[in-house]
């Protein structure tokens, strides 16, 4: 199941803008003081850093993600999560837009 | 007075992704079922055709517009508004990101 919709929630109205446009998303907040974020990304191979951990979960399209330390591509497509720890990192390519939601902690 | 937020609202977890990233939005509805958009525009110039009329409020950055049948060119920065008739068009051209929230109707 694709999660079409996040309810009930506060958006802040400035995008975030990483690898000049590569990757936009807006800040979410929940109800409960939560916060995640969705976004897109356009195709294009790129190496993000986490502080807190992760979890990626796909709203549309499809990407690649190599884990660091790991030498495999995964494909990820909608419905689809996968998680990143604390404080590392992941590769990531789209070829299509990338449409996700990024849960942390 | 700067929008920074959108309070209570569903978001779409799909992005709206126009010229080829140039223009990226998500799509908000209101609890009384008013629908807005907040996007981005990134470094460009660019030419948007309306359905309905829109009102475009600066939510951070600044660009520069031109009505369809104007000769001027107008800056609208953070808090600024401005309306675009329906079934018209309009020209932005932005040199850095313009953050906006877009009103329908």
């Amino acid at each position: 199941m694709t999660t079409e919709s996040l309810d009930n929630v506060r958006v802040a109205t400035r995008a975030n803008v990483y690898f000049d446009g590569k990757c936009v998303s807006h800040s979410v907040t929940l109800a409960d003081g939560t916060r995640k974020s969705v976004g897109v990304i356009l195709p294009s191979e790129l190496t993000f850093k986490t502080g807190a951990p992760e979890i990626m979960e796909c709203a549309g399209g499809f990407c690649e993600y190599r884990l660091a330390g790991s030498a495999d591509w995964v494909t990820s497509g909608p419905g689809q999560k996968f998680g990143v720890p604390g404080d590392s990192s992941f590769d990531i390519r789209v070829r299509e837009a990338y449409h996700y939601i990024c849960h942390f902690g």
